[in-house]
């Protein structure tokens, strides 16, 4: 079988290593051949021998550790593209490509599921850093991210110390607060706002006051996504820089600046940004990238269509691709009051 | 109430986080007491001052990051000791301690098990850095020394390769696999050898000689508690330095040298040893050792006796003291056969 | 001998490694007592039992490791107060203190250059993250800043790789460009911008377009005090936030913005901000600081007043603590060349 | 000018990122060509386009952050070969080759030197993660080695506190105690063996008892070389394994079994071995090795024969190849007395 592969969306650690493992396994196991596609759905629609590269068992040497993906990404969408999917089978059917992977998350899984509706044969590997895809426990690049997150934090905590300051770590998550949540409880945060909970400025002023009456310091966790009750305007104005440049953030500086206005403490913002989503996997990301893609292709030899990778419990299993983009995971409340113990 | 603590067995990273989440949830949601027995249950049968100290939320003030447990530990078994139960029995009511939580592996938990038979108020949190506890998915300190082995194993591929040699990595694992099947998949080894499943060297010399025609370098990962097909006698031997003196591993040593007698390789072994249990937690060790500490405390509180904390897909639920130590969780067959695509 | 100390300034890794040293070597060596001055001058403005404390070997067990300062600081200057100097002198005399170590940056020591003109009996110990500070090779610190920016950098070489962006990474230094240009080459930087040679845009685009036509990816590393020829007054408005609350940075963002507007490229910034100061020491830092520390308690027991300790190749020598701020400590334009090779 | 490289010796972090400044730098400012020549001498005595390939710009991409050398390595002598220079000097004539920088330490350099006495024109790049290379104040690799071995003692504090032991840490170091010296004053070890200063096993136990009765722990670092007085005959024994097979260590072995005997602690070591030496380099030594490169390829382009590069305090220098062999460098008794007020 000749297998197309694909990596949609934001990279991710752990992309790199799904890649390999497809490979590997379906070259020793079922003789399989591979077309990489570059750039994400982009590289399918354009097809031609630039977009379409042969990858065999040496193109994926050293490719475990690396972070990003060697087959670039896109956000394109074909389905919003005239003859998107016509030009979809075309380079299939020139490629001589029997089945596709596509590996991304919500846009690049739903592009997947509708083609598989069309009667294109793909199977689907979830990704995204900010772990709301439904249907699995998590997704790869969640851990380094929040590894990352938490060494910040880490970090940080000897400066909110020696300087008697509040210190706010702007993390990703724009719709769920899942590495918010994680970092946050990792690193010792004194308060964790989430996209899921609007947050009480009056609440988080008193986290502030009553960790300085005991050890004149606090730090601060906030998805970019999180907002105050009400305040959506003032932060949709915060979302852009000074040059009317929109920034990846806003409410870690906005943050900063009220709490300051209320307090009369220094208080100081770190935007982590990319550095969350780049670089070398954890050896949990590696190890679940890696079973991820070992699966995947024993699907695609199976012939399991329209199916993805999930992870549930310790076992990988196989779940129907709307699985995924159904329903948006988000922070469950009881788990977030689990956290609250340690605010303020 | 008042609540007694200790911790037994091996460290851990992760022990102190369970401690300050128990104190900081005690007493901020319940308003318990709490008494830190030293060195495990030699502490409880000492009893006296010296031996069970206050523990207040000032004292796991900074514990979360820190490797350890400030308790101190140790693997003194009670009921190996005449009149233990009732010396145990006597710390308590003369410490005026209401329940204990007991935080450790086999040994700490089975004696935690007989004396919740015989009437004292008991909670369990499972801790083994080797995952071969049942009951749970996971156990805190797990993922922190896969870390660390992977980050050893990252660093013997640059040297394997430019040295041309085969470098074999000794990692904890008397009885089970799962460190050296986390640590080799995420590592990139190019063969695990794990308890579970007696070795062939046949089929080891293969992966070296493969590997050698191929790219000159290999690199295999071993628990310290593999052994090859027939040869226990062989490797007991090893257990011994050239003083008589027990080592920790063995089985590393054996099989550079037999490597080197079948394939003329020269052939190197590091033995990673403490240095996988210490230090600071994993950012997801730092979340699960948080979340079974809260659990814990809510257990006590909710009179769960005999119970332990248990990590399910990303639940924790308290299932029965005896889940945990009834029987080995060892790797799968089919677990360990998925990691065989990458070997030779 | 009383020795006192104080930490002034902003917080950097390492401090605590130096009072840890002092200590030790004061304890052991000459029998000396230390009493440690609650934030920098303050502590010595303010005096009374709650701004000094004794410190003795207890208080500095575990220090060596650990970020910041356990006797915290601060920017008063003493000189800025009336009867700054008259209210040290009567603390110093309250406390029975017979010598100073004053460990800090340009201000800090600035101060101690005057009070040892004044008659105090003061050692330095010269502090910057920085690096500009004169008569030293190095200070401690720097290497741990230029480390955490080097991972990052490393981070986001995947990022920029796959998406095809330039991503622009800002660090600290307002007057000297010893973090960019060391983290820049450490990390393979396409460009780097140093405050002390005002850029040319022209050039930096000419750097993004030369790198898009061979790998379309691009990583430019830039002081937070470096600035476009001519461009002051617009960097200096890009320094407020939307709510005109001053920022660490703005070239960064600004940069971003220029790229974008003439290239059409995606260009995104990342503001290392505090993360760069926090945290435990690297073992070179932790080494100087800890020989500095030595050094320092020595020269008090010598009476070398006015003296600070200096890295001078290898060795640690005392030189007059003018040398520390007499000249900012810049990048010499033939070092910045060598680096231009890889620029583009 | 076509110019070979080849690296010799040892593995050492850094030589990937001295070949990458030298093919940027001299491609790009002289106009040169490259060689690259496999394992060491080895591939200049071989000859034949399978042990010399030329090296441009692409193939040095993304090399920095790689620890080991793409090009190999070897120990292989062309002075202890017969015709081997003759066999060096046809194989430079047949590849075209003008001038040659060997990467290298002690042996590769020697070579060098006397290549150069015979006419050969040769620039040097010293390497060693020993340190002990005479001429230049540090040598790439060193630092990150020292790097390593304090991440592992960093770690082991905690076991050595939660249970009462004393941990021995052997580290790289066969003639000089460079290693165990930086890394044990960054560990905060509170003991430290070098090979410069045979140690009095007495000296050894009051450490661990002193130790004990304060804080109930104890770390000790010692090089591989380091050897008790009048103890070598015993430590030979102990160098090989109960196989009688030549291993690394054996000093680290030996110590636990003396401070088991006489003190009856648990003792316990952690031989570190090749991870020392692999993987990616630390911001200083890619920085170091960068700088390294690019000067070595001036050095050829200014004709500065017989010459090798050098730090001396924070510029590089060139110096005579002799330097670097004519007197290994080893641990000042001063600066060892530096550290031990921190032992016992």
């Amino acid at each position: 079988m000749r297998v197309g592969v694909l990596t949609g969306g934001g990279d991710c650690p752990g992309l790199n290593a799904v890649l390999r493992a497809i490979v590997r396994k379906g070259a020793a196991a079922y003789g399989h051949e591979f077309v990489g596609f570059r750039d994400g759905w982009r590289g399918v629609l354009e097809g031609g021998d630039e977009w379409a590269r042969p990858l065999g068992v040496p193109d994926v040497r050293g490719l475990l550790p690396r972070g990003g993906t060697i087959l670039g990404s896109s956000r394109t969408n074909p389905f919003a593209i005239e003859d998107g999917v016509a030009r979809i089978r075309g380079t299939l059917e020139a490629q001589g490509v029997d089945a596709l992977i596509a590996i991304g998350g919500e846009d690049t899984l739903g592009v997947a599921t509708k083609l598989h509706d069309d009667g294109v044969r793909v199977v689907g590997v979830p990704k995204t850093i900010d772990n709301d895809l439904g249907g699995t426990d998590y997704t790869f690049g969640f851990d380094t991210a929040v590894s990352i997150a938490m060494e910040a934090i880490d970090r940080l905590h000897t400066t909110a110390e020696s300087h008697h300051r509040v210190l706010i770590v702007e993390v990703m998550g724009r719709h769920a607060g899942w590495i918010a949540l994680h970092a946050g409880m990792a690193g010792g945060a004194n308060g964790i706002l989430i996209p899921e909970q609007p947050f009480d400025m009056d609440r988080v002023e008193a986290w502030v006051e009553s960790r300085f009456r005991d050890r004149y310091a606090s730090i601060i966790v906030v998805s970019e996504g999180a907002m105050p009750i009400g305040g959506a305007e003032v932060l949709q104005s915060a979302q852009k820089d000074a040059f009317g440049h929109a920034r990846l953030g806003g409410v870690g500086d906005w943050l900063a600046h009220e709490i300051e206005r209320r307090t009369g403490k220094e208080a100081r913002t770190t935007v982590l940004g990319h550095v969350q989503r780049g670089g070398t996997p954890t050896a949990r990301d590696r190890w679940l990238a890696t079973r991820f893609g070992l699966h995947a292709i024993d699907a695609v030899e199976a012939g399991e269509w329209g199916m993805m990778t999930a992870l549930r419990g310790t076992e990988i299993r196989m779940v129907p691709l709307l699985e995924a983009t159904k329903q948006l995971k988000t922070v469950d409340p009881a788990l977030y009051a689990e956290a609250e113990v340690f605010f303020g």
